[in-house]
């Protein structure tokens, strides 16, 4: 098999010649924009990686700095720390943005349907390319937790570890409903197009509110009421908490792709790792990973009684798992801003496994 | 002062002249619509006013059945309950799809910015109109609740009783955080057209997607898990809950105005007791009336941490006040879904003010 391996400044881009999605569809000259941290020990025993939620990228030592790094709980002096960009994201890997081969045209509304399980069978391919021969840990939040318990499940002798954080085994009806709202902004835009607006702005409005939404859901009531208030903007015009919303809206605008984060929230809906196996508890019983399921106790979006389900349901399938819940006022994105509670919380657990 | 009563179905309009705002600004031909149910007694004691939420309308009969009644709570064979259509609204009372008298075309972007304070002065008016020289009760959830107490400040001597619902006496960061998306979601559809759009069918879609994001606001993770779930519509097209959101947002659409609607968010945002009265405290210590402040456990948009705050403000400003919870796993609409708890807090509280 042909692989070819571009540098791109500190990320790198795997060419797949090909790869079959879940739906059947098959994708050509496929780009997984990845990076590695450290190195691969001689027994392949210290791999670890991490995944990226929504709007994240490969570049966790960015992203999670405080968590991923040296002397960090994924200390990349100790351990080969892998990150990917996810199948139909925007930033370096292959998504509805990038040119479809056969046709020298962005795919837009024609490209396919992908899946978490696409995904990690992605990195899994990654991994593999890299020489890879299993996970000490597998590591996300939100998005990037999904990818995490799936892998468990996918690929149950491939993972020792696996920390979901602020996430799900299968999307409740609460996260299926703000991804409604989100795509419903985009869709209504006349600038979609039904996806194909890649000659043009695209549909910038309607995604700047879909951001919005995003973002009030990632936070919490205690943190706006703290840090905003009623204050106003210095001209009155407005109150600070629209002006942070429309400032996040723009800067995501600015920096991501609509139709990208249309295909990742449908993923994200589809995300059900009983699907096909029989239901969720099934499931759970493939898994022979370790698991820490963290909670995050102001999650509006994850909330921490939904973390404590997904625990108690891992016990139930007889999952050696552990379940910590990181407190904080920051709501679902503590798992980012937390770095250091976060770090401490995945460090004492690697601690307890590692023996 | 020229006074004309219309009756319209068992829904009266009183027509007003004119009607001077807090801006300032002057309305001319101002209809209230209202309802009331029972009879005023001779000593004029037994009048209460139910203040509706956003999109309610005076119709407190049919829309808090249950609290509203014979026997009932608010017993209207012992109260003289009165209930009307907010200053903006679109049920009867003037708003921005009213006919400007002036220009004989809807008022549309020329509406003036209404307040809290002038529903509340409006509905003062009302009720010298109808000769009720003073309140047993005035109690109203979300936006009446907002109503309710301001009522208690702007009006102390004329208000014994007062209990606001799952509200606040100045409207959080989260709450103008969700209204700036619902307002955003509606001025982006181009049908919107700066609030001018009355002689077509108007912002649909960015309005349907507003109450999208509203309902979502208005229920708990615990309701949409037990009551969706991952279940699928019959076609297995989309999830149920996607199905949920778009009936609820095309039924709101079927019913009420989106000028109407941004109004009211605004009177809401701008909502705050203590503005132009040297602060909330001093605000609140205006207040004569015996109050009881309820929060709801599971209400994502009122938080209980936040109902439990204001009553505490309120215990600070030395007001006579109380604090209950309504317990439901239906979030912030509770006070309207679990209409037999929220009687029986109403009927406790009165039993023991009226000894």
């Amino acid at each position: 098999m042909r692989l070819t391996v571009l540098e791109k400044c500190r990320t790198k881009t795997l060419v797949l010649p090909e790869f079959r999605l879940e739906s059947g569809a098959l994708l050509r000259e496929v780009k997984v924009s990845y990076e590695a941290h450290g190195t691969l020990n001689e027994t392949g025993t210290n791999a670890v990686l991490v995944c990226h939620a929504l709007t994240g990228d490969a570049q966790a030592s960015q992203w999670w700095n405080g968590v991923v790094g040296p002397k960090q709980a994924l200390d990349t002096e100790r351990y080969f720390v892998i990150c990917s960009n996810v199948l139909g994201g925007c930033i370096g890997s292959t998504g509805p943005q990038s040119v479809n081969p056969e046709t020298g045209h962005p795919y837009g509304s024609s490209f396919p349907t992908v899946t978490i399980r696409d995904m990690v069978h992605l990195q899994h391919r990654l991994l593999q390319e890299l020489g890879v021969p299993n996970l000490h840990l597998v590591i996300g939040g939100s998005m990037g937790g999904l990818q995490a318990i799936e892998w468990a499940v996918t690929y149950p002798s491939f993972v020792r570890h696996c920390i979901p954080i602020a996430s799900a085994q299968q999307l409740s009806a609460l996260a299926i409903a703000y991804n409604d709202a989100m795509r419903t902004a985009i869709t209504n835009d006349p600038a979609w197009n039904g996806g194909d607006y890649y000659d043009g702005p695209g549909p910038l409005q309607g995604f700047a509110l879909a951001r919005k939404i995003g973002m009030i859901t990632y936070r919490s009531y205690e943190l706006f009421e703290d840090r905003f208030g009623r204050e106003t903007t210095p001209n009155a015009a407005s109150y600070q908490i629209q002006s942070y919303l429309a400032h996040h809206g723009q800067k995501l605008v600015n920096r991501f792709d609509a139709g990208s984060y249309l295909c990742l929230l449908n993923a994200m809906d589809h995300h059900d790792i009983g699907r096909d196996r029989g239901g969720l508890q099934e499931a759970l019983q493939r898994i022979t990973a370790n698991v820490l399921w963290v909670g995050i106790d102001s999650d509006r979006l994850y909330p921490s009684v939904e973390q404590r389900a997904c625990y108690e349901a891992l016990l139930r399938a007889g999952v050696k798992c552990e379940y910590a819940e990181i407190a904080s006022v920051h709501g679902h994105d503590a798992f980012l801003i937390e770095a250091e509670q976060t770090s401490e919380t995945v460090k004492r657990f690697l601690q307890r496994v590692e023996g």
